[in-house]
């Protein structure tokens, strides 16, 4: 399957096409999504559309990539030297923070993928969420190695770090229901990193290491 | 909309259609799943499933009832007024986590519900997971007023606490492909118990209080 999207001559509409392809395919799902609506509310028509991004299947891919893209640039890329393990390992679960608390899209996205199953999701494990969990669990080694994390199973810590950030912004809908206001207001979300964090630092830190 | 299902004269069969329905809810969705195909995995024909829930909305919301009842009953009931608060704490953590092991179709299910917004769910989350929340967030206070757990904010915890329970469950699919084994066999189930008890444990056990 071809992979991202022409090189756009007019690159503004092609970036409206993926963002409305994203809300639509977030609320109702591949099947469910139709492109002319998808047009419509990019103020483009169907022609733009097909000419940027293919079919249907090639825009659903090009609006997981754009997403999986900035997660792996700007979360589980590249670490900062000058950090330690513990450092990096509290940048990644607060990076991934901030990228979910921005784009709203994104669980529900990677849940209807995995519900459905669909062709996708072989490739996206592979390419994005294998290399995003080993970074995780390979910077937790580091810091057990580095004596500033305690010993705990990597892959199971990584779990339930990169688990518990997702699950506040997964469940958000239902947890603002069940509390009785928005949890996704600027102040609750600001509220909950400070919380998660020190759930975080007290789970995972050694005792004697320097604390958040 | 009338709650629960008529008294069954043959309890055996109503329980087929129940755990089928259940399936099938979960793998295609309230609009997907079909009440033909659902009688016909449970060995029985569509006027016993009609004659026993009802319609399909109906059904559907016998599924879902079946579920949560036996979370209230088993898990968020009455606590054990023999166990300190941070006792009655893993207790809940623990008892949802049994519950999730034996029960893979729960997250889907409930996932779906929130996704499509159905009618049913401002009604289970007044009924069933406010009252869980409550419960969890209520035995948390009562083990920073014991001492027993350190100064959290208790709904943030509360969160953390239930979502990193279920994060694992709900993602299980997504993380056997990412590991490449099946997480939900059951030593691997038995080894996440150990280390997410282990992970919260550190994350809220006061210091000098009791360890696990």
């Amino acid at each position: 399957m071809r992979r991202g999207r022409r090189k756009a001559k007019n690159p503004e509409v092609a970036r409206r096409i993926l963002d409305s392809a994203e809300r639509h395919f977030a609320a109702q799902g591949m099947a469910g999504a139709r492109t002319d609506e998808i047009a419509t509310d990019a103020r483009a028509n169907k022609a733009m559309l097909y000419y940027y991004f293919g079919d249907k299947d090639h825009l659903h891919r090009a609006v997981l990539e754009n997403l999986f893209r900035q997660l792996r640039q700007n979360v589980f890329g590249t670490p900062d030297k000058e950090k330690s393990p513990r450092e990096q390992l509290f940048a990644i679960a607060l990076g991934y923070f901030d990228f979910l608390a921005t784009h709203p899209n994104y669980p529900r996205l990677v849940q209807r993928e995995a519900m459905e199953a669909g062709s996708n999701f072989a490739w996206i494990a592979r390419e994005y969420l294998r290399p995003f969990h080993k970074k995780m669990a390979q910077t937790i080694e580091a810091g057990i190695t580095s004596g500033e994390i305690r010993r705990v199973d990597p892959d199971h810590a990584a779990f339930t770090v990169l688990g518990s950030v997702v699950s506040y912004f997964a469940a958000a809908p239902i947890l603002s229901e069940i509390i009785g206001r928005n949890l996704l207001a600027p102040r609750e979300v600001a509220a909950r990193k400070v919380a998660l964090l020190d759930f975080l630092d007290h789970a995972l830190t050694a005792k004697g290491a320097k604390g958040s």
